[in-house]
This record gives C-alpha cells, structure tokens and sequence, in this order.
C-alpha cells in the first residue's frame, strides 16, 4: 500500500473535466435506466416510444452516488487504494449499476450487457424489470454486499467489513433518511470497537440529500453547528463539501477526499509506529448536495430538483405528455452524451483513465465477494470437548459453558477471521471462558478498576455493545467479507433482529438463485440462550421463543434450526454450523445447568440424524409403541424424560417410544424442505396411529406447521409455550403452558386408549403433584423447587 | 400552573438532610427488597434465615433512580408540576416500587402492603417472588407506563406521553446501557417533533451509570466533550451532575434541576407568549453516579460499588458467608432505619414533608393510568364514506384512500387526541388526505419551498420520520395517556418493531390479570399496507407478510387481526378498531386501486361477523357445495373471485361455496380465541368433507396452525405467500406463489374427486394461460399484466 501522496488541494482542469465527464456518464446511464427501452444514446429525437411503459427506479439520491464513486476513483489511484463501497440509501442502485457497468464488472457477470449500445441497451431495460435487476441494491450487483431494501444497516455492514481487514478502507454511502433510523443512529459509535492497527477503516459519508420519500430529512434542518456537535459526539471529525455547482464541487470532495484520506492513513501510520492501538477521532464528510442534482429544475412551477420531489421518477408522465418528454430529452442530452460515448455506445477511452486499474475497481474488489476470500476454519476435534455422561440424565453441566471451551480454542486458532457477537450478554450465556484467549474489544476509555476482570481490550475478538443491531449488522459484514463468527442474545430479544436476519437470509437466498457468481459465505450462527424456560425469575417479558417462528417463514434452502438436548449435542451441532455456508443457522441451548443425556459419540450419531429413537429411555423394545412421547429442546426434553420415568415406573408394562429431535426441519416432508423426511421414514418413527405427545421448545404451532401433512399428525398433541407466564418458578413455568412432566404423564394417560377410561391413583397423584407444586412455589419463601429433580433408572446399555 | 420560583441555588441545611433522609429510606426499601424475607427493620441481628433462598434483583441502577426520585420530588412540591417518571434502566423497579410504597399508591392497590412493618416486609417479600412483582417496572407498578424489561423505548414513550398534553412534564430516565441501543439513540431527535405550546416537556436524565451486565458503556467512556457535544448535537442543552459525595450531589442535583424547570417554563411561556412554536433547545440532565452507589464498597478485593459487579445482587452469598452477612447489615444499617420509620415501620412524619401532596405524588399520576383520562372518539358515522357498489368486482378504489377520508374527518372531530403516525411513508400509503384538516408536525428548520405540498407545521397531527421504532413507540405512550392513533406501515417493514408490538402485548395481558385497576387504554391499532402481492416492483425485500405469524404467537385476549377484502370492509374495520380497547389490532389493507365487492351495507354486516358465504359469488345455492373456495385479503379476493369466474364459465354445474374471512380470529376453535368458531359452525361454512381451497395473504401455513383440528383439515389446500418473490409483475408474483386465478381452478379440478380425472380443455387452457403470463411479464416491455383484469358476471341480488 503507497503511502499517502501531499496535494496542494487544488485540482488541475483537465482532471475536474476527467471527473466531471466521467460523473455525467453514470448520470446519463442513470436516466438511462428508468426511462429508456429504446434509443440508448439519443441518437435520434427522443420519442413517446422508447420511453418504458412502466417508470420505476429511484433518481434523487443517484447523482450525489456517481459524484461520490468518480471522486472515490480518483483517491484510489492516486493511492493505490483497497477499497469498497457500501450504499446505504435504499434505492440508488442506478448510481451502483452505472458503475459496475462502466468498470466492466457487470459484463464479465452478464455478457449480454456488454460495453456498447447494445449492451446499454440491455442494461437500461433490465433495470426495474420483472426477472431482472432490482431498483435497490441488490445481491445481484457485483462489488456490492449491502442491500438496499430495508434502511438502518450500512455502518454497521461496513464497520464488520473493515475488522480484521487492516489495508482495507470501506466506504459508507449513509443516507440522510436511513440516518433516521435507530439502528443507524447508533452505528456511529462503532467507531469505539475499531482498532486502528488490526482493522481497516470506514469512512462515512453522510449524504445530505435533504429529503426521504415525502419529507425533509431531519439532519439536513438542523444546521450544520449542530450537526458538527452531533458527529463530534458520535467521536468522528466531519468535514463538509456542500453546493450545487458542480467545478465548485469536484474541487471540495477532491480536498476533503485527500484530507480524509491522509487522516486515515496518518492514524494508522501512528498507531503502528508507536504499536499503540488507540481510538482514533477517524475522518467523516458530510455531503450536502440537492435531491435529483443536475435533473429537472422545475416543472409545471413546482420546484423537482432539491426536493421530495425527485426521490423517484421526476417526470412520471414522460410516455403521455410531449412537455415532459421534451424535459427529459433536455436533461439528457445535458449530460452530451456524445461527448462521453463513443459511436457504439463505449466510453471514449479518454475517459477511461478516470477509472482505477481493473484490479482497484471497487465494483470488482475481492472483499464485496467474500467467498472468495474464505478460509475454512482450523477446527479442533469437537468430540475432545465432550462431557463423560456415564449414566444419563445424572451430571449437570451448561451447554454454553461446555461450548464455550470449544469456541475458546476455534478462537486461539483463528486468530484473524473468527468473532464472537453478543449484546452485552456473552458472559450472562456463560461464553466467558473464551477470555481465556482473547478479550473485548474496547477503544474507548479504560480505568485502571478494569483490568479486575474487566477483559477489556484493543484487539479483541469478542464483540460487545447493548445494540442487537449494531453486532448483529456486524457479523453480517464481517461474514459477507468472508470471515466467520457467532452471534449470541437472550432468546426472547433476538426478536429486535427479526427484520435483519430475515433480509440477511433473503440475501442468501437470492445469491444462490441470481447470483451464483457469489462463492459460498459463512453461515450466519445464531445462538439464542437464556431460554425461556428459564426466564421464570425474569418474567413475562423475557419469554418469547417466536423467533424460530420468523426463521421457519424464510427459504428452506437458506434456513436451519436446531435443538440440541444437551452439552454434547450442542458441540455436535456447533461444530457444524461453524464448518457450514450460505445458511442462517439458529440453535437453541440454555446457560443453566442442565442434565446430560449422551456420550460425545453418540450425541455426534444423533445429531448427524437430527431426529432419533432414544431406545435406553424407551420401553418399546423396538416393537409397535402404545405411545410416543417426543421432544425437541434442551429443558423440554429433560421434562419428557422425567415424565417417562414416571410412568415407566407406574405404568411398567406401557410401551413407549421416545424420540428426539435436534433439526426441526426433519419434521416437515422432504418436498418442503431439503432436510425433510419422507413419509415413510416419518411414519416409521412416529407411527401411523399411535398417539404422539411431543414437547417442544416453542410455540406448539410451529410443530403442527411443519407436520400437518403426515398420516398420523390427528394423533400428534403437542405441548410448548403458549404466551402463560408470570415471575415464576421454572417448574411453575413449565406447569402453566403444559409442558411439564405431570402434565405429559396425563397427557399419556388420556391419549392412550386402553389408559383413557381408567381412573388410577397414578392419575390422582399426578393431580396432587400439580397442585403441590404450584402451592409450593407461591408459599415456599424464595426457594424454588427444580423444573428436574429426578434420577434417572439405571441406563441399560 | 404556578410560574417557576426562583433559587439561589443553595440548598438550605434542613433541606438536604430531609432529602437525604428520604433518599435514605427508598434505598433501604430496595435492598430490603432484594435480600430480606424477615426482620425488614432490622431491629434484631441479621441472621442467615433472614434471607431470602433465592436472591433477585438489580441493586446497581437503583440509587440513582430513587436519588432522582426524591429530587423531583422537591420541584414538584416547589412548582407544583404535574410530571410523571419513565424508568428506563431495565431492572431498576425497586427504586420504583419504594417511592411507590412510600407515597401510599402501592397500599392503595394492595392493601396488605401497608405503611408498616408488616407491609414492609410484605413488599420485600413480593418483590422478585413467583406471581408477585417483577424485578423489573412492569404494568403491576402504579404510576409507571414503561416496561423496564426490554431496552430502548424509554425516550419515545416519553414523547407520546407528552404529545397534546402541554402541562405535563415527561421525566425519563435513560439508562446509559438502553442508551446504546439503536431505538433509543435516534428517539433524542424527538425533540424536532415537540410543540412547546401544545405538547407538554420532556426531562430526559441520562444515567450514567457507568456500566451494563459486564461491559462499561460506551457514553460513560467518552469524556463530557464529547458526551456534550453528542447532547447538543441531538439538540438538547445538557446538565452535568456528577459526583458520589451525597450532600455536594444534592446540592449539585436541585441547583441543577432548578435550571431546568425554569428552562422549561422559559420555552413554554415564550412561545406562549408570542404564539410562536419554534423548535426549542430543550435542558436535558447528564446524571453521573457510581453503579451501586452506597452499597457495599469493596469485597474480597474486588471493587463492588462503581463497577458492573453491583448491577444485580452485590453480594450474591449472603446466607452462607457470615462476612457478606455482616457486609449486608453494616450497609443496609448505614441507612440508619430507626431513624427513618417509626416503631411501627412507618416513614417519621418529619420525611412526610419530602413527599408532594398526595395529588402531586407521580406513582398517583392520573396519565400513568390514561385509561382513566380516555375519551372515546368523536366518530362520523363511517358509513358515509363507503363508495357505491352496483355491481361487485368492478370498480376499483385505493382501501386506504378511502379510509383517508374517514380518518380525515375523525381528525377533525378530535383535535387533540388522535395522532396519525407512520415512518415517512403516509402519503405513499394513500393516506394523504388527511393533510385537508391536519399537517406533519415538524420543529426543525424550514424552507420556503416547504409551503409547497409540504404539508410540514409546528402543530400537526400526522408524525413522521423514517424510524419505526420512534413512530411505534410514541403511538404507545399517547394511548397509555389516554389517547387515540394509528401507526401505518409498509407490510414487510412492520418485522422491525415485532419486538415491541410484542411487548405492548405483554403489557395489555399483564395488565388485564395482574393489574385490573388499569383503567383500558385505547388499542394499539397498526395497519399494514404496501403489501406483498403488490411489492412486485420493489422486490424480495419488500415481501415479507409474517408480522402476523409474529402477531399470532402472542395472547389471543389482546390481539386482532383484520383482512378486510374491499374498501367498504376497511371502513368497517376501522370504525370497530378505533373505538376498541386493550387490544393490538392489525388491519391488513393495500393502497393501490382494487375491486370493490360490498356495498357499505353489507360491508358492515359482513365485518361484523368477521367470515361469511358471498352468495353472489356461490353456485352451491345453499346446497352442499362441491368445494369451497375461501379467501382473506384484498388481493387474493379478487384472484380468488377470478378463478371463480372461470370455474363457473366452464364448469357451470360446479356447486362452488365462496367464503371470506376478514377476522383471522374466527378460524380457530371458540375454545382458543374470544372470536373463534365452535366446531359445528365451522363445519357448516367449511363442511366436513369437501375440498377447500383457500388463498391466503400471508404465509399459508398460518391458517393450518389455526384450524388443524378442525374437522374438514385434511381437506384444506392453503395458497398464500411462499417466500418466492424477485421483481415481478403482480401477476407473475401470484403465480409464483400459486394464488393466481390459474391455479386455484386448477386446485379446483385436481382435488374436487368428479373432475380429478378428467383431462379437460379447460385444464389444458388454465395451463397455457400459466405459461402465457409469465411470458407475457417477460417478453412485453416494461407493461405488467394486471392481476385482475376480469369482469363479474351480472350480479345476483
């Protein structure tokens, strides 16, 4: 990387006309791709004809776009920059498009778009068009990894782009509509979590377009004293190029470019020669530029440039009305494009020195296609982790805990491209024995009182900020740049990122169908703990198990849940999340203690199956079962076993089956979803007529969901939370939604039918037990009785 | 309202102590809280079994909220304010619940709570304890509307709070943890959106507490510089209060406080005064006390007050380590409690005096009860706003165009109790006809060419800004104060504040079993609209119907949702939901032109029902049909009605059944939900045996998740949105997801067992219908086929 050069901060003409010219090409294929079918390079007198029937697409923020990339360009061969560029305003993707067309990073994808007339041609139609290119940024855009669609995101994209990424400066477009938003008023402070030795840099630019779809922008009226305190206080020195005269303007944004840039590079510089990795006040500009510049003034006295009105297709009526058309033909041929052009449509090659050399194209840098740059992790031997489980259902443990030594040495033997997310909650999901290797991330101040087991650092892995956006956004850019990483949150609350994680699987979804140019990210791993179940001392509102319900709407292809029983399983399946690609993997596993069921090697046979008899809890011995009693979740399972002793014990000669499932998605069938089971392999397990009492972690619903269409699935009763819940003790909890092992016992009791019309004391004293435990808890001082105090009989192996 | 007193700024000696005294005894009442089932006043030796088994709660942020408290305590006296007090620190509901106790409201509510000891030590044994008092502020608290278990919302609430309620002061209490999060940053900017002549104040207090769970916070660790400049940024005049020294802080503290009450007075009567409701730099407070403050200071070497390790239960083992006994009693006796209750345990008369006048007191604050201020609305009769039916399924209106009307002259009715919000996106959604009676509130700066359709003024009543979270948030605190409004959104964005909506649900079923003497509220009305099947052009991340499988996971007591099929319908809808209470309604309504099916008539007399036969559209002629065809949502009404006319042009002696559903809710048994079908009911619309096929809105396997025990399940084929979306024509997008006209008749030959077998011209031509269309969408321009372009046959009356 060429150090920063010195400039005198004055622009030579000919390169203001270089830039200038390039910035109206972009702005001309702009234009282009919401209006034209026909005609690309205005050849011929503009007629009602070559205008699209269907006028879609977003101008406003689109020429302030082209005017940041042409002046980007210019500091990226001036310095031989690794850069790239993120958009965060919702639907400039002409500004997007226009470029990964010009630097012929679109045409390598789609030949057909090729860099003449009849490639412009193509282009212009695809845009906006059903099947074909989206009006927003999509995945389907080469050098982009940052969708346009739902608004809030950018920086915390482009801040997860430039950890672990040192020679890398991202650039963030932020919009001033999307700054609204709460998750992007908060990802400023991401700057308290990046280390100007081990990371790249992001430098934001705040683009004052001055108005969103219907209204002005709040940080474009609030004047630029208090705008200054406002990035001064997110701890960024923001620098303003505002106007509207565009020779002005190229000679600001080149200035401030070239400050912003050797600021960036004398922070970095610093912090490596005195190897002392402080938090740095980075650079930010805040560009204030009208909505649609350089499109239609005026039209029929309403003012289009500079206001809402611009947002999206200026002149809307351009097929009917020959006043308008002629203002659009006017404003195009503004642009001369004959002067950009050449006669087949390619850009005259003086103007392709206002382009970086094909390897510093932003539309074409490594880093907007991760997979590329993906290293598989050096993984140790998940089974070396495991829990001796001797007898089952006897040792507690914390899944988490277990887990966390796991994650603990995947981090000492990634150094560089594995990070652990969580809002605040890493050491309450008991993940605090990665500390052993690595800390949090900390630039911001730091006291003396914590190095007392504050785990405080410049360099750590761990990420932590009370934002669930904010980590979550940045486990996104960070895979999508091809590294890995963990995200893990309070169950109930990952619903704060129901919105993100929906996109994020939208995203994969579409790059595998649209964009098969995008080699294969890492997976998005969330683990949800502090489970509900156990959220009984924390009350209602910590209970919410609804975000499986969010995930289970999204493509099956990109989608996977999963249960695990206990610490074992949950090694098993972490394991293979952390090795997988392109999916959104949740697992659901609790910080409390809880009890072990299986060996390491079993748990890795069981997980491997994702669904599976547990013959030692079972009493079928393998013939036609009276019941089955199935589960999926760690606590849940713990109850239906306890439940099964029970009536093991009280109904000895009842022939139960007992299944676990770890995938849910083995339950739908296999034409819904990759991992389904057939019907017959469904049935085998879970019979065609017996009565199935499955217990689930969630919402019931979600299991009558995924098996409506199975043969047996009138016979399928199935427990979970069902919205009951209070401060509560866990067996109380547990008591008010069903799922207890009284509960389940009864459930058996009812459902069997050679059970169903005996009155037993068996079913008198499950009665008792129910009322017991809930007295007991209401009156028993703070103590609270064990959602599993049991032991399990002797294990026959 | 008594005009602010002027002060010297120096508090007399009495003063103080009586302060500090007050202070004192709140502190002591949360610890109590926390640690004691026995001896609540201490008058023996603290012994183990005077503990409680199971230590819960959050000591760290406690402190400094009841230091607030007693504070605003003072200037209420002084200025007899009307304020109430939002907790936003997460768990700091002991602070909370002592001033609570101490002013008499908890005794009020709870009578066996009494002022005395055994009252006391009925509080500390109910807090934390199954069934009884969160450790968070939750709706069983008197004088809170703000949940304190998810973070985020405090600034917001506050705001909707002081919306059209211009003698209230709105004190929030910003944990400096909640303050990283995204909702909360952006929701600072409120103050662009507040009249200082028709909305009341907001007092936000910024906490510093210094630290979260296990992290220090971020804006405790940037320095006051920049910590200054971020409040000016936001547009506040920020207050330091910072120090552990009690009797400088309360020096500091009510000289501070002083300020800005006369600060705010000086905003209020200004712009009174001169009638001009400029935006204001509002005075906001930057608190900053040690975590834990006058807890135990140090422990085993480990520094206690001032780090996170006070954020829950400072000495977690009291019962067992006879040091941390003693450590307990030494710090729980510093309080010095026989000198603050009597023998009897009730607060010295002498600290009655630190305590307003029962009238004044915030835990008895009417607003935090708003039900009890609420009047019903002004309602024209929506009636008459209905469009004219002659023939079904002909004319087409925008649902939401026509609901601005209605909602327009209910605006106009009630000019200070009724808000619009909607993140940007009101005129977009159709409902721009509002802005005849009202404008968008907007504070910040304006432009001449504002005047210009901008519809932008100080005191509108349509809000707006492009975050959910702060819209969403501020429609909850104007109705938990007693008031009226409608949040609109595009469908797919709704997913953002599922969090939320989800604990406003929450709240409205804790309050309907736990806290009956909350007077209802009225109900959180959303309406989505932009939706899915008409998200074509925007594209996969703008289709995204699931906020209802969000919605439906939560009590069935407090949550409606709505699908109504025309404009008419809407209009029902509407009038029911803004007349309900205690409910979150969801209308699902789209804004491009549709067909209109009822008169407004039957419109009523169908929504009243909430499901119904359309005989018009039957063939069954009230006899058993041989399927029924079913629908919920506009546009897939009128697909299904399409298929429907193509069945009866070429199947006439087909016997179809045409039912539509507008309340989900009718679907499940009458056993799950208020509005659900008895069985018998369900059969005789559905029947028990014939084929239905049933398009849906949403994600299909909703409607089985509601009426899998139903007695026809097996029979039902549910059409609805499948996660296969692009940038499409509608009707592309329809037939991508198979709720197309083409496909529901082929559904109908394919599973009705007369035609199944037959190969049919009319199967052959629904099939090359399918592959026309998509051609069509693919092949001709930008032109989209539109999704209904079909005429009803002549109707029947």
């Amino acid at each position: 990387m060429a150090h920063t050069k010195t400039h005198d901060n004055s622009l030579a003409p000919s390169e203001i006309r270089r830039i200038d010219a390039f910035w109206r090409a972009c702005n001309y294929l702009c234009a282009g791709m919401i209006y034209l079918r026909d005609n690309p390079l205005l050849r011929e007198p503009l007629q009602p004809d070559h205008i699209k029937k269907r006028l879609l697409g977003h101008w406003g923020s689109s020429p302030g776009q082209t005017f940041i990339w042409a002046h980007l360009n210019r500091v990226i061969q001036l310095n031989e920059l690794n850069m790239i560029y993120l958009s965060g305003p919702g639907h400039g993707a002409p500004a997007v498009l226009a470029n990964a067309y010009l630097e012929g990073s679109f045409s390598a994808i789609h030949p057909e778009v090729s860099l003449n007339a009849s490639g412009m041609l193509e282009l212009f139609r695809s845009f906006s068009f059903p099947g074909k290119l989206g009006s927003h940024c999509t995945p389907e855009i080469p050098g982009s990894i940052h969708e346009g669609g739902e608004l809030g995101y950018v920086l915390s994209h482009a801040f997860g782009a430039a950890f672990d990424n040192p020679d890398l400066i991202v650039t963030a477009v932020v919009g001033d509509g999307e700054a609204e938003t709460g998750p992007l008023a908060t990802a400023w402070h991401s700057n308290k979590f990046l280390n100007p030795i081990r990371d790249g840099a992001v430098l934001p630019i705040l683009h004052l377009n001055g108005y969103k779809i219907a209204n002005p922008t709040i940080l474009a009226r609030i004047g630029n004293d208090e705008l200054t305190h406002l990035m001064k206080g997110y701890g960024w020195t923001p620098f303003f190029v505002e106007g509207d005269d565009p020779v002005e303007m190229h000679k600001k944004m080149a200035g401030v470019l070239d400050q912003c840039i050797a600021a960036i590079r004398k922070i970095q510089h610093h912090a490596k020669a005195t190897n002392s990795p402080q938090r740095a006040i980075w650079p930010m500009i805040v560009l204030r530029t009208p909505k649609g510049w350089t499109g239609p003034d005026t039209f029929n006295h309403h003012q289009i440039e500079g206001t809402w009105r611009s947002h999206q297709v200026p002149l809307a009526d351009v097929r009917q009305d020959p006043a308008q058309l002629k203002l659009l033909e006017d404003w195009m041929r503004s642009y001369d494009p004959a002067s950009l052009f050449d006669s087949n449509g390619a850009l005259l090659p003086a103007m392709q020195a206002a382009m970086p050399p094909p390897a510093l194209r932003m539309s074409a840098n490594m880093h907007a296609n991760g997979g590329r740059l993906r290293m598989p992790l050096f993984m140790p031997d998940f089974k070396e982790y495991g829990v001796t489980v001797d007898r089952p259902a006897v040792m507690r443990v914390s899944p988490t805990a277990v887990l966390a030594a796991f994650l603990r040495d995947i981090m000492q033997r990634n150094p560089n491209n594995f990070r652990l997310f969580s809002p605040d909650e890493n050491a309450s999901n008991k993940l605090d024995g990665v500390y052993e290797v690595t800390g949090k991330t900390w630039l911001a101040d730091r006291y003396a009182s914590d190095d007392d087991g504050g785990h405080l650092c410049a360099d750590g892995r761990v990420m932590e900020m009370l934002s669930e956006h904010t980590l979550e956004g940045w486990l996104e850019g960070y895979l999508l740049t091809g590294r890995h990483g963990l995200f893990n949150t309070y169950e109930a609350f990952a619903h704060i990122v129901d919105s993100m994680v929906s996109q994020h699987a939208k995203w994969l979804d579409k790059s595998r169908l649209e964009a098969r140019w995008r080699a294969p990210i890492s997976s998005l791993n969330i683990l949800l703990s502090s489970l509900v179940w156990r959220q009984d001392h924390n009350g209602f509102t910590h209970q919410d198990p609804g975000f499986l319900d969010v995930i289970s709407n999204k493509s099956g292809d990109v989608t996977r849940i999963y249960l695990p029983p206990d610490a074992n399983c949950l090694l098993s399946v972490a394991d293979h999340c952390l090795r997988s690609v392109n999916y959104v993997n949740v697992i659901v596993a609790d910080k409390q203690p809880h009890l072990s069921y299986l060996g390491i090697e079993e748990a890795a046979t069981h997980c491997a199956k994702g669904i599976g008899i547990w013959p030692w809890a079972s009493s079928d011995e393998g013939r036609e079962p009276d019941v089955v009693i199935a589960c999926a979740g760690d606590i849940v399972t713990a109850e239906a076993l306890a439940a099964v002793a029970l009536l093991r014990t009280h109904v000895p000669d009842l022939k139960i089956r007992f299944v676990n499932v770890v995938d849910l998605y083995r339950l739908p069938p296999d034409t819904d979803h990759p991992h389904g089971m057939t019907h017959s392999d469904f049935d085998a397990l879970f019979t065609r007529n017996k009565p199935v009492i499955f217990s689930f972690h969630g919402y019931p619903w979600l299991i009558h969901r995924f098996i409506y269409r199975r043969h047996n699935h009138a016979n399928f009763h199935v427990r979970g939370y069902r919205e009951k819940g209070n401060i509560n003790t866990p067996l109380e909890l547990a008591i008010m939604n069903q799922i207890d092992r009284y509960h389940l016992a009864m459930d058996v009791l009812n459902y069997v039918p050679r059970l169903q019309n005996q009155t037993s004391h068996f079913k008198e004293w499950l009665k008792g037990c129910l009322i017991d435990s809930v007295n007991y808890a209401h009156t028993e001082g703070t103590d609270r009785p064990e959602i599993s105090g049991w032991t399990w009989p002797e294990r026959k192996v």
